[in-house]
């Protein structure tokens, strides 16, 4: 069975693909940054922050977690060799909504004693105030030990309602 | 001191900001979809794959790992609506040109021992065989209880030299 969503993939994607033109790029991105923002829907990074295909890496997670990305962020470097690192997380973040009991409960509510038992030991990453999440982010990085030292770190909050992006560290 | 690349996003995000017309946007996805794909710099996964704005949360990591983005997905389906997940892999994926070991050893010489006892127990979820890797991640979601058993589940590999993408499973 194919979904509507598999069918609008397939026939959007035949587009695009009939005028592509850039089959030809490396593997490592050409300007040797990583992009680290939220899964949210309201964002299109390429569109919103200016990033020409091939340029940048763009880890994207629930909250644009720097703890969740840690494994994405060492290969970018490591591997791909990226330096810089830009860190975007966004007002009106779902993450904001909810706390690590109330995503833990509605895991055991809706989905069972053994979804809940899977995920025991899950860390959902929620905040409460979106420029001290990104402040503490872009901290959790400096002082990662896996992350070079060197490496140039900014934090941005992106207004989902104005499309503004506002540097904050 | 501002860098070439946040430069380049603070007037790239000018531009778009002063044309933004879609602020009115809900936090939980329109399409009721989650698409979980690559970090690749050669991916830009709203042209490619007819994503419109507030239409579906958008999930990359290295690899395009399920297991490394089931926190993201259960915040997905559980507090924001999503049914379907749209898992998208892609030719040339660097997940392909290492080992644990190779990333581990890596981390060592290049960062020192601290780096290296810091991420121990990482596993870089690198993969062998594209379409292997792209039919066991979706059975990886398929079993796992966290994922509720009506959510529609497709995987595609996505070619990076002629922008075209083939459903797989």
């Amino acid at each position: 069975m194919t979904s509507s969503i598999q069918k609008n993939l397939a026939s959007k994607n035949a587009e695009y693909a009939s005028k592509f033109t850039k089959g030809n790029l490396a593997l490592p991105p050409a300007k040797h940054y990583l992009i680290l923002t939220c899964m949210d829907a309201r964002i299109d990074p390429a569109a919103a922050f200016g990033i020409d295909l091939g340029d940048a890496h763009v880890i994207r997670n629930a909250g644009g977690s720097a703890r969740d990305a840690l494994r994405s962020i060492i290969i970018s470097q490591q591997l791909l060799g990226t330096k810089e690192i830009v860190l975007i997380k966004h007002t009106g973040c779902g993450m904001l909504t909810f706390s690590n009991d109330d995503a833990h409960s509605l895991v055991k509510k809706n989905l069972g004693p053994s979804a809940a038992a899977e995920i025991a030991t899950l860390d959902f990453l929620p905040f409460t105030n979106l420029d001290n999440a990104i402040k503490g982010d872009v901290d959790y990085l400096k002082r990662s030990a896996a992350v070079p030292g060197d490496v140039v770190i900014s934090g941005w909050a992106y207004e989902v309602q104005t499309g503004t992006a506002r540097q904050i560290v």
